[in-house]
Order: C-alpha cells, then sequence, then structure tokens
C-alpha cells in the first residue's frame, strides 16, 4: 500500500491516530537530533507524548557513545525519557559478544572507545581501540612486516572508527580467517544524516571493507537486525498493535518497525527522501518492500498535538 | 564442462595443448610472483615460451607501481618480457581518466603514489594522494569540520591505499554525490595472494566501503573488465584461439579470459583454491559460470617444456 502523507489528515483524524499508540519507539540521529544539532520542537513533541502517558523508547544504532553517554545527550537536549527505555548499539554489541563468547577468548575490536567501555563493564577483555597505523614503505617490507597477530582472538567487533586504517582492517580480516571467530557488527547504515554539504559515511561503509575481504557475513545487533527487536518486544512487553516506529531510514528504521509489525513513520529530515521511498516500493525484492513506511511526513514535529 | 587438470595429460598430450598458443596472457600477483618473492621455476617457463617464438604479455590489477616500476620489476626477476607488453592499472586508470575527463576538471585520487605519476605523465590536475588524517575528536566538531571541499573535481579514482583513512573515504564520496563525477577504479580484487598468516585485503575492499557509503557503481579498469580486454585485443591483435590466459583468480582473471575467449588456466599458487572453482561450477549465476577455468594446475612451473 503507498504509504500516507500525514500532514494530509484531518486535525480530527490525526488525533485518531495519535491515540491509537501506547508506545512510540523512535529512531535518533536524523529524526529527532543531527551532527548538527536537535531537530526544531523534536523535545516539545516527544514531552507532550510522555505528558499524555504514552512510553517512548530511544533506539540508535550509533555505537560512538556508551549507553550512559547516550542518556547524557537525551537529558542535554532536553529528552525526559527514562534511561531504561534507551537501547544503543555499543552496548547491544557487548552484551551480544559477551553472550556469544568463548571462554579465555579475547575480543579484536574496530570501533570507538564507546565500544570499549562497554565491553570493560561486562568484564569482556578486548584491544584494538584508537590509532593503528602503518609504517610507510609497506609494500616493499611485506616480507619482513612485523604485525602482531594473537592467537586467542574469538570475535571481531566493528562500529564506528574514525581512525579506520588500512592496518586495521588486516588484523580484522586476519583474525576472521579462523571461522570459529565471531564476527559481529553494531550496524550497516551507509551514512550519517545531515544537512552539511560533507557526506559523512557511516558504519557500513567501514563494515563493507572488512567484509569483502574476508568473504565473511556479518552478525548485526542494531536495525533492522531481529537482535535488538527481539530485546525490544522481550523487555519492554509491547503490544506491535498500540506502537508507532519512527524513523529516516527505509532499510533500517522502517524494516525493522514493519518486520515487528509496528506502525511506521518515515521523516524526511534525515537520510532518505521520498524519491528513496519510492525506490524501495517499486522494487520487487521481498527485503525491499518490507522497507515502505505506512505514513511519511517532513519532521517529528508534525506530530505535535496543537 | 568441468576443469581438466594439467598434469593429468600425458606429455604428448601436454606438447599438444602448449603448441596450440601463440600469445599466453598471464596474471602476476600470485602466478609469477607473490609478496614473498618470484615463484620458483617462473622465470625459466616464461622464457622458455619466448625463446620458441610465443608472444608473453602481462597484466596486473596491481595498481602500487607505475608501469615503468612494474617493467623494473619484471626484468629483477630475470623475465625476458617487452615492455609494451605489460599492462597494468596504475596506467590504465590514468589513461582512462585522461579520456574521459571533463576539461577545466581535477581529479580526487585515494590510491598509491604510482597512481599520481601515471596521471602526472599525461598531464591530469590530481590531488589525495599521501597521508590524510582526521584530528581527534572528528564527531565532538562535527558542525565546525574544517575540511576543504574543491568545487571542481571531476573524477574519483580509487586504487591501492595504504593510507586509506576515514576523512578519505569521506572526500571521496562527498564528491561521488555530484553524479556528473566519474567514479573509476583500478581493480576490485579482495585479497592480495600471499603465503603469509596475514591477508592482506586488496583494492576491493577499499573500493566496497566508497561504493556503499556512495551509492554509486564504479567503472573498473582491470579484469575482469572489458576496458583492459579491448586495449589488449585491439593493440595486440590476438587470435583469441591461438591464446592462453594464465591466472590465480577465478572471478577476475579467468573470468576476463573466458569472456574473451581465451582458453584458460587456473594457477592453484594465488588467491583461488579447486574449493573456490567448486563453488564457481555449481553457482547458478551467469558471472559465476563465466568463473570458471577450462585447466587448472598447481603452479606455471607445471608449463615447463622439459
Amino acid at each position: 500500500m503507498a504509504p500516507q502523507y500525514l500532514p494530509s489528515l484531518s486535525s480530527e483524524k490525526k488525533s485518531e491516530f495519535i491515540n491509537s499508540f501506547d508506545t512510540i519507539v523512535s529512531d535518533c540521529d536524523g529524526v529527532i537530533w543531527r551532527p548538527e544539532g536537535v531537530v526544531p520542537g523534536a523535545p516539545e513533541v516527544i514531552n507532550q507524548f510522555i505528558e499524555c502517558g504514552k512510553r517512548i523508547i530511544f533506539i540508535t544504532n550509533n555505537s560512538t557513545k556508551t549507553r550512559e553517554q547516550f542518556y547524557a545527550k537525551v537529558l542535554k537536549y532536553g529528552f525526559n525519557v527514562s534511561p531504561e527505555n534507551l537501547y544503543n548499539t555499543s552496548s547491544l554489541v557487548a552484551q551480544y559478544t559477551q553472550q556469544n563468547l568463548s571462554s579465555n577468548k579475547i575480543v579484536y575490536v574496530v570501533g570507538s572507545p564507546a565500544i570499549a567501555s562497554e565491553l570493560d563493564a561486562r568484564n569482556v577483555k578486548h584491544f584494538g581501540v584508537g590509532k593503528d597505523e602503518l609504517y610507510e614503505d609497506f609494500f616493499e617490507n611485506v616480507n619482513s612486516l612485523k604485525i602482531d597477530i594473537k592467537d586467542n582472538v574469538g570475535a571481531v567487533v566493528v562500529g564506528f572508527d574514525q581512525h579506520i586504517s588500512y592496518v586495521k582492517m588486516l588484523k580484522a580480516v586476519t583474525y576472521l580467517r579462523n571461522e570459529e571467530c565471531l564476527f559481529v557488527c553494531t550496524n550497516t547504515d551507509e551514512v550519517f544524516p545531515t544537512q552539511s554539504k560533507i557526506v559523512l559515511p557511516g558504519t557500513g561503509s567501514i563494515v563493507a571493507g572488512i567484509q569483502v575481504a574476508s568473504g565473511r557475513e556479518p552478525f548485526i545487533v542494531g536495525k533492522p537486525s531481529t537482535y535488538v527487536a527481539e530485546a525490544l518486544k522481550e523487555e519492554k512487553n509491547i503490544k506491535p498493535e498500540r506502537t508507532l516506529f519512527i524513523g529516516d531510514r527505509c532499510n533500517t528504521d522502517i524494516r525493522m518497525g514493519n518486520l515487528c509489525s509496528f506502525t511506521t513513520l518515515l521523516v524526511l529530515s534525515g537520510v532518505h527522501t521520498f524519491a528513496d521511498v519510492q525506490k524501495y516500493e517499486s522494487s520487487p525484492k521481498a527485503e525491499d518492500q518490507q522497507s515502505v513506511p505506512q505514513y511519511y511526513t517532513d519532521s517529528i514535529f508534525d506530530l505535535c498535538i496543537k
């Protein structure tokens, strides 16, 4: 069914729409904030919902903050969301790794200090975070390369890493040659939502390089993975028919919302445009069809109860 | 048809096989040399063929050397191959870019100094080669990012770059947002052939990241692209039915050889194993079927005329 433009509803229909949900699950980057700052009006709308007794859950694929830092940002921008209703991938990836890592094994991390902190909090041993560069004359010295490859690595965890380098890719791929070594990624978002003229490549671009060179398929904890969806449904006892999912990306946010049988709303304030929606709509692939939202609108502010 | 194991031929049949070719086109990395050094016996076999009057052509997807440096390496290892019979992707990518770049435009290069030299030799203006890193606190300062984005970039050229970094990916992807900006890559080999326990990611892993974040399909000059195949066929006036193509990779070397209607021989001294051949054989995809060699053997040395 073609997605419906929310502002085309009468104010009565709009109230009916909003009243049909007890729980609103929202993405963050591109919906409530962007690298440039908070999306205008987003805190007002979210706090209005909370005052009306709705449960608000934030779920982000961003792995550059710990859960604690994520909560601090939520507070800083004035969202009255409870810390137990926040899901982020640095925390999810650490949780999954702890649950699945063989004993006596350690983790090689291509990612942020936030992932390191979340692994530390769960007593999972790891290494790799921070700068790791190659000396100048790599190919001339490939025979005598002094690269330390450890023999007790049981997982390669990949998230956003601003220090991504050739030697980091080399190490990740070398560890992944062992088929028993887990390959766990936070998310595969291709870019960060930004309104600047600069395009910010996302974790997906880092994952793709390691995936291609290793020939391995990663396990993804973030949206649209069922890992985070199941965690959400179990822990929060969610009724899908009374839940709205808001996101700015079709193939992560909206797809996960649809897979969970939530009502889905795409906001055009982030990565995907209406032209993208039409591309997904006209694709014959099942996963593209699952990425088409039921509703769309320009900004989360359009949900404001006037 | 199932590939035939060359050593299973009688010595009479093997002579017949070798005599059926005037021209032998061979890949380099993984066939005649590896990062560790020359493949034992390779110069003897190649020079034997030259003495018998066969034309030998070397064609490599490697972009880390200029054509001149490539020739120096050929000489160093004792191959008596003429410089006009050498094809490499730093030179091919510069040639393609010169032919297709709009006037007054410049090139952003993610790649080696060799690509820079080949562009210089053709008077194509470029920038980007060498280190380019991010300052420490990227995400905290994303609003005030001081990244110089030029407005006259007409092509992004991507080859192997040991200094690949986040800021290089960001610049490439930002330039590629302009649909008129060419996206030209040397090759998409996933890894370099090596016998060390370290896996060396190839240009394909760098291309994949930029491809994912830009949503653009690159033009590839290296094998199995028809660009290099056409150059070869036109310049060298090759008779496909009298030509043998030797390579260590199914999806680049062998595929190109088959697309050119050459006889194809896979050597198992590089990237692909016989198990890989069987995977391609059993795949229903046309491009995988095109990647199955007609013959295979352990090393190029098996072609030695005793």
